[in-house]
């Protein structure tokens, strides 16, 4: 449920409003946004009577939220949320990052290169796992806290904010001392236990969509992150399942208009989960920016024929510089633009 | 089976190689391509002894194609087709037509208004079902024979070209008389009589994905009309089954470039089904632009919350001109165009 | 619509309520039921105003059809439709007939010899292919008229009953002088010029679920069926696509009782299909009977490994032997039974 | 790796194989068998070279699994895996548990009579959630660790083994302290790290089938158990996402015959959340029985209608009779038999 006052009501005529939320035994949240303030109610079921609201002072509407989530939702907060990962490499307004780098950190060499190539293609930040979800308990599992360090160190050496996934309340904890974004991956999209402990981190996420997740899940698995207090959520399409084999997944962009409708979080893509070919990442990442993609998330590494993890679909560095730039036509043409490099004038990347 | 000729390889060397395939008891189909002429073998069914070949005169190479399809492949054609339904409405070329309609002919009112909006909108053909494939047998079928007059009269006052959809035999060799393209609908994609017929109708066809049709399967499908003889064959992305009831159908953009990859037929895609949402139709038709496709496939009426079919995804006229102008926008950022109006005066295209 | 009648309504009170629907411009067809007789509307598109049959004597009740389906729904006839396609192989009723043979008719030796090991094993009905609906045009596309002469003959050899597939209007003539059951492909199930065409007949029908069809599809596939005046129609579970490349097909057993529970039309399931896997088809069929499936359709070859097509899913003669067995006793567990051999005493088959 | 050694192979030279796997920088684990012993390698990841095993003394055969998954296949172990998660409840024999319970513990009362009613309906196991994964932040996430201590209760009470389910780390062993069989859910099957310590627990584990798994997915997730050591698992099949909103999941019985060919695993199923239809549950649990199923989990409650979560699809206690007792009659018919309540003697139950 939310309260929504007057453009001119008081903040006592808001306190009073959480206050009466307080005494039915829910927490009130007021949202003071651009031209009135709306007191959302948490802690309920969708079961609460909203007569006794309509009466106070500076009360304009109740509105009661018919769907499954609520903090999520547009009819929560209207404007975008914009998510800040590192100055100026935020996500949900015009300007659309790059995230980029192997899907495995595998040694200090490799992921500074990587970095640096990065940067130089025009990213604007560096995805990377020393954490790996593998299908078998036998393949390469990340190099874990030493990988973590070695992300922090490419960060120094470049200035990329670094984009790295969490797989248990543990490594959450250590992913989020190093990293700038800490990412859920499809797998772990219903571990509601993980989510939970993410939401209490401080630290924005990037949740990406199960293999079998339908809009409704994905945002229903952003309010767990949201009802702990955490606003800074960035989603993000990756590909689900489908009966065609000629891709790993299927790419899903249709996804970015839907969820930006119905929520104010920001929504990035993955073409390289998204399709698994390496060279259908540029013309679906391009697709994905046109489609209105707030940010792309794509592997590349240094050398994809030597890499530890899914080589056949990282790009080499020169596609991803590539990449960047046809999606800096893209963005131009749809009154966007792409997110400069941290640290350098936009010019250098002309 | 492919025999590759050699750049200098002479007609009677050619002629040799077409006898002897001949008296293998299949077909010789010689290509000339740009640099040199490949032979087709067609009439096989995968098992033919390709060595008797290879100490013939002239003869380059020998290739056994492994994939089930054929005459569909990038292998037997490396060049693009171009399928021109009308002057200057070719698919498959750096030009991109743009075929827009309602999705029924429903009066001559109705369908020479759509017709003048589609024109003033920027679209190069018009799209209308005088046979319509309905689930339900008590649903409108559409107008028959008197819907297809109708198409005939909007062309002739706008000079758009048509393209409607062939629901069965005697239908197809009706709209063969009328359209400038037949359109296979998705139910009747593997629908092998109807293909055959269609094949043999010498007019060109643009064939829609199955709901549950595999890219392998799409293009088995195109090679029923080839084995026909048609080669001016249009394939066509429109959404398939998935688990998210989000959208009507789930819209496979990673389709396009898979299909211009192993083909050499041009590939569209057709927003209104792939989505079934009108407020996601500009942008996804903006995606498949930037993916690749060699056309766009959009349903507008003029008039939708009284459309008789697809009221709720087909555009309004003013968003069908958006659709193009950001379509445009999208189309120039990857160095190619929107084909242009027929003639530019509608005058000159009676 | 459904007008119902009371149990003591006269025909002239009857006739009334057919006149009345005739004067609204629709079809009134009565259909006598064990205690009392309904009049359903036809022609109509759901938007019908009911409240003249309210007052007209004799009428017990008026009922809106909410379904998009509406003859092949339990609201229109409560009882279950038996369908039989010869003396003693009836489909709907405690009896389950099996339908086995051959993907394709090959030869005279070869579907002779199939038939009278179908009718040994205790199958009452034969299976086999005269037209072939092939995924590639150079695979082998059945015998055609040759192939249904041949089964006439293997009928009259065995006494069973045919069941044969018709790809178009053509062909769906010549089946139904020969065939005993006209099947409808999955390829199939939404060409609805072919099930109208097919519906006009007068043979019996089964109607195979499509790919990606739901089961509100094919309720209203088997409405184009009955919309023609045939009732003679078996619907068929053969499986759908799925994410899981370990099967052929996703066996949907559920869809038996959903359809049971929404039709008065009979059930079967084809676990060849199904599974696509030899050795899956004796555990799946048992599961259909155990589901409560109308009858079991499965392709058995005198030689699988010599099959022209579908070999890898064809169960060997004793294999058949072996499902029937485990089928009776599963159908006895139920208080059903497996339909003996025409022609023959039910011992001579344990 | 499998190295397979002579039915006569002395200890000695069954103990020089495991070193020399040892040497070679990976464990070698004995399994004895019926007639021989086979060592299998584990820690490797594909490409170890096994030709220094055939000449060593005693050595029969090296196998190379070709599967991704190993210690869950049956290359690995031949015969069936027995788990037993009380004295007479065992899976993987020829007998068939059926474990029933309500979807979530909700107080003293419910559960202690829920189970009772399993009890007396011929259940020989009782389910029940303690923690539930719930798709909203916001609905009944169980009552935690209170809700295990009713589970234990509730089994002093009747006798019957607990299988309940765990979320995360903590919870893991909470449950482990109290609950016969640890279940992990459908949605933590990919949850890499819960696998892990739950593997560690020592206790029997459930190990339900993710919504987007293949049935390679599942046996490579259970391959994470068995890494740590626990070979007491059990597959489950609840049902994974389709097209098709008839059902809540779709039920795809052919996994049951899928995973007893490729592990020597037990392999249950899950009528209730494969259908997600109450009046389905009968006919698909009938169906699963028919199919092979080891076992059945069903949720029942004593009061649906008033159930906190899942009502929809449980059981009224009657209704189980009557699943026990036709899942009896199908399973006589193949030759197995229903296990019987614990504590109480076969004839109770007729």
């Amino acid at each position: 449920m939310l309260v929504v006052m007057m453009n001119d009501a008081t903040d006592a005529q808001i306190a009073r409003v959480v206050d009466v939320i307080k005494e039915m035994g829910y927490e009130g949240r007021p949202m003071p946004g651009a031209q009135r303030t709306t007191v959302g109610l948490v802690g309920n079921d969708g079961r609460v009577d909203g007569s006794r609201f309509e009466s106070l002072d500076g009360v304009a509407e109740v509105i009661h939220v018919s769907r499954p989530y609520k903090q999520v939702s547009r009819e929560w907060r209207q404007e975008n949320t914009l998510v800040t990962i590192a100055p100026g490499v935020v996500f949900g307004g015009s300007e659309i990052p790059i995230i980029a780098g192997p899907c495995s950190v595998e040694s200090e060499h490799q992921i500074v290169l990587a970095a640096q190539q990065v940067r130089d293609a025009g990213g604007s930040a560096l995805r990377g796992g020393a954490f790996k979800p593998r299908s078998s308990p036998y393949s390469f599992q990340g190099l874990g806290k030493k990988g973590l360090e070695l992300l922090a160190l490419a960060r120094r050496e470049t200035g990329l904010p670094i984009v790295t996934e969490a797989l248990d309340d543990e490594g959450a904890h250590l992913v989020a001392e190093v990293a700038d974004c800490i990412q859920v991956g499809a797998r772990n999209m219903q571990n509601y236990s993980l989510l939970r402990t993410i939401g209490r981190l401080g630290k924005p996420v990037l949740l990406k969509r199960g293999m079998a997740a339908t809009i409704v899940d994905l945002l229903l698995s952003a309010e767990y992150l949201l009802a702990e207090g955490n606003t800074q959520v960035i989603l993000c399409e990756r590909g689900i399942r489908s009966f065609d084999p000629s891709t790993r997944n299927l790419f899903d962009l249709t996804a970015i208009p839907l969820v930006q409708k119905l929520s104010h979080l920001p929504m990035v893509a993955d073409p390289s989960h998204g399709t698994g070919l390496r060279d259908k990442v540029i013309p679906m990442g391009r697709a994905a920016i046109a489609a209105g993609a707030d940010g792309l998330l794509v592997e590349m590494h240094p050398s994809p024929d030597n890499a530890l993890s899914d080589g056949g679909q990282s790009l080499y560095p020169d596609q991803l510089a590539r990449l960047v730039r046809e999606a800096r036509a893209i963005a131009d043409a749809i009154g966007r633009s792409i997110t400069s490099v941290p640290g350098t004038a936009p010019v250098a990347q002309g």
